[in-house]
This record gives structure tokens, C-alpha cells and sequence, in this order.
């Protein structure tokens, strides 16, 4: 299997995202190889022999995902036995001159900490622990936002990858089996109904995922995975919520769109 | 300030990391505006809107980047009043030569669910929570990765990152002040030593950090974090356990380190 290689002097995900973007273009299988923090000659060397020995081994250039602006790193790198790719080369010049202002590479450190965004995003992780599950109802004050629906509809991974992401506060309440016979908003969600979005899910799709966890319960039931869906889409329509069907999306596309629906302010871009 | 969109028929985050990339290296500021998901012409032509009003409103084109691959959206935000930045463009064409295959755009779903790494993420993630703050000892057995270290050095963001960007099973254990005195291996983390990862911190640091969370206590004094911090290092270089100062470095820069150090699987690249 030909070999992608994604390096870099930081974290590499800008060159693991590039990349990613255009190889999923293509109906090719890679073996995918991340070589990150090559910051001196001596590691810039290492990864170029790495390459060349994924292009003796498997008889193919391996494809490099690259983002060097160090001259010297970036000059060894792009000696090594496979084809190169590097985004910056076509677009710094661009930008430079429609910015009228020269790069300066030094600022090259895109996942680095920077302008209080680390802690705004771990106190945001903090939060989002602390009330996840509607285990602390009364800290809704200082939520960005509160995701509720039925249990297994996305809420968790959805809370913390907005608050990891983004910084954003986001508390998570459950609606339980008890709350079903005559659904309707707490009191002390009410206050805070500006906030709330709400999730639901295809019936089939949740009775797999409860099944997974307690296998022919009442919970994981046809029946009952179709009653709470029903009842939480009919409350949601009756209290104007903003809601999405998670179903046939990743936590990335859940959070981009509520995002995108809420207008929700990011603390880091 | 100028603007800079991020825009696109997903997430936009792959057109948010091109941009950032490139954005980062100019000392310059720009407010920033994601439009996602625009999958139909409509949306375009309202996205473009969006684009010529912030020209307008600015005076100056608004950098754009995207990467769609539909030529009828593509051809409509092209014709925007801002200025076009698209890697497909440049890179699509070289990549096919290379491969010898043609592209299928359909494909470019980067950040949607396939291949099952939507249920390994959420697994994950429903592991690592189970398995924070040594809330649970008895599970090291399905564990990918078990950081341990002192309070606040960083051990939840970091499990709660790995595994929802990478679907690895973090677990988490805290040395504690009682440890303190004859710091040693707890003899259930014995078994899994070749799983353990040590998160260290600059002391200075960790007292502003406590300091936030309980001022002027014990547990945020300059001694016991200096002692607390002396400890777990002098444990971590007698047990050859790989560890980490976390102090300079952002959650994504951490976890990067981490992969790189250890050689830990990725589920979802």
C-alpha cells in the first residue's frame, strides 16, 4: 500500500487536514504516517529517511503532506524519494501581496497557546464535566449553551468536543423514562430557554446503540426508542427548540451545525 | 478590520485549518466568519451575500477559503467580491497525475461518519469518562493509554482530546497529597506500567492553576506544588515511565507529543 506522510515542525494537523482533504478525493487506500515536531536538520534527516525507506519497502514515492517554512528543514524534506506537497509555497506569495505585508514564519504555530484560548477552553471542559447529565442544575447561568435530549442521542461528545474545540460552555440535560408520560420543559430550564438545543435521533439508530449497552431491556426496546423520540421532537416543536437529527453525522458536523444554527459565539478560532 | 470566510459543503473546518495556516503567518487581524454546509445553489448565492456585504461594510475584498469541489457552487462563490483561496485548485490535478486515478469528488466527506471510527470515537470517550481522575481502577485492562500525574497537570483535557479526535481509550490516575510521602507505583497501575504516560508541569504554573480553583490553600502553595511536582518527576525517571511537562504546550500540542512519543494507534486518522 502506498504511504502518505504528514510532517511538520508543530502538531501536524494542518498538514494531516490538507492532506486528508484531498486524498479522501480519491478512491486509493494509504497506509498514513505522521511525523510531527521535526524541528532541527536532525530530525528533518530522520523523517527523510523514514520516507525513503516507505519508498524502497513499498516500491512506490510515498506522498508527503508538508507545511515547512524553515528554509533549511524544508530544503531537506523535500530532497527525500517521495512527491511533495506543500500548500504555503502556492498561496504565501498570494496573500502577501494582496495583504501588502511580508509572512513572517516565525509565527507559524497555529496549535500553539495563544490569547487566553487555553484557558478559556479548559475551563469550558471543566464546565461541561460539571454538568453533564443534568448532574448540576443550578450552574445554567454560566452555560453557552444546553443540549438536551433522550439518553444515547449524542449530548455527551457533542458538550465536550464544543467546549474542547471551541471553548464553549456547553451543559447537557437528559430527559429519562419517568419524565415521558407528560413531557414538558422543568422549571428551571425555562429561564434558560434561549440556550437550550436540542438533539434527537433516528428510533432504529438509538435502539442499536442501547442495545450495544443493556441488550434486550426495556430501555433498548422498539417501543420505547420510538415513544421518547416522539415525545421529545413533539416537545421541541411545541416550545419552538432548535433541534437536529444527529443520526447520520460525526461529533464535527453535529457541533459545526449547531453552530451554524445558534450563531453560538466561538472562544477560539 | 478585513475579513476573512471560511466556507464550505461540510464542516468548513478543513477551509478554517488551510486558512488559519496561512493566516497565522501575517501580522495582521481579521474577523473571521464560517459559513457551513452550503449545499445548494441557494445557499451559495446567499453565502455570497454574506461575502459582498463584508466587503462593503469593510472596504476591502475578504479573503476567502474554500474547497469546493461542485463546479455550480464553486463558479458561484467564485464570482464573490472577495479574493479566492482553493487548495483543490492547485493540488487535485498533480495528485490524479501521480495516482493515475481520476478524482470522485463525492467523496470529499473528511469530516463525516465512515469505517466505524464514529462508534470507536464515542466509545472512547464513554471509556475515558468512566476512567477520569482514577474514578475507576479496576478497567487498565481495555485501556490504549493511562496518564497519570498531579492535580490539574492536564490529565481530563488530554484523555477527553485523544479520544474524541483519535479514539483512543485514555484513562486517567492522580497522585494525590497523601501519596505524597512515599510516592510509589500503585500496585494496580503495575501490570499496565508499559501503558502509563507521566504528565508533568512547571511548578509556578500549577500554583496559578490551583490558585484559580481553591486561593491561598495548601493545595496551591508554592511548597506543595514545588513537592508534588518533585515527586511525580523523581517517580516517573526511577520507573523509565515516558512523560511530558505540559506547561508551555496547547491540549492538541500535548496530544500530538504524546502519539509521537509513545506510538499509540490512532483508530480515525
Amino acid at each position: 500500500m502506498r504511504t502518505a506522510f504528514y510532517i511538520s515542525d508543530g502538531t501536524a494537523i494542518t498538514s494531516e487536514v490538507f492532506g486528508h482533504a484531498l486524498l479522501s478525493l480519491f478512491p486509493v487506500e494509504f497506509e498514513h504516517d505522521t511525523i510531527s515536531f521535526v524541528e532541527t536538520e536532525e530530525q528533518a534527516i530522520a523523517a527523510r529517511e523514514r520516507i525513503n525507506k516507505a519508498a524502497k519497502r513499498t516500491g512506490e514515492p510515498p506522498l508527503v503532506f508538508h507545511t515547512f517554512v524553515n528554509p533549511k528543514i524544508r530544503e531537506i524534506i523535500d530532497s527525500c524519494d517521495g512527491v511533495i506537497y506543500n500548500f504555503l509555497e502556492h498561496f504565501v506569495a498570494p496573500i502577501e501581496k494582496e495583504l501588502k505585508v511580508a509572512a513572517t514564519p516565525k509565527a507559524h504555530r497555529t496549535h500553539s497557546i495563544h490569547e487566553n484560548s487555553y484557558d478559556n477552553r479548559i475551563d469550558a471542559v471543566n464546565y461541561s464535566l460539571a454538568n453533564d447529565d443534568g448532574s448540576n442544575i443550578t450552574n445554567y447561568e454560566q452555560a453557552d449553551v444546553i443540549l438536551i435530549g433522550v439518553s444515547r442521542s449524542g449530548k455527551t461528545p457533542t458538550s465536550l468536543y464544543l467546549a474542547l474545540q471551541y471553548g464553549i460552555k456547553a451543559a447537557n440535560y437528559p430527559f429519562i423514562d419517568d419524565d415521558m408520560d407528560d413531557l414538558r420543559l422543568p422549571d428551571f430550564l425555562k429561564p434558560h430557554k434561549h440556550k437550550l438545543f436540542g438533539l434527537t435521533i433516528d428510533p432504529q439508530r438509538l435502539m442499536d446503540i442501547r442495545d450495544g449497552r443493556m441488550a434486550n431491556s426495556k430501555y433498548s426496546s422498539a417501543r420505547q426508542c420510538r415513544m421518547e423520540i416522539r415525545e421529545v421532537e413533539k416537545l421541541y416543536k411545541k416550545e419552538k427548540i432548535k433541534y437536529l437529527n444527529t443520526t447520520k453525522f460525526s461529533v464535527e458536523e453535529i457541533t459545526a451545525k449547531i453552530l451554524s444554527m445558534t450563531g453560538l459565539q466561538r472562544h477560539k478560532y
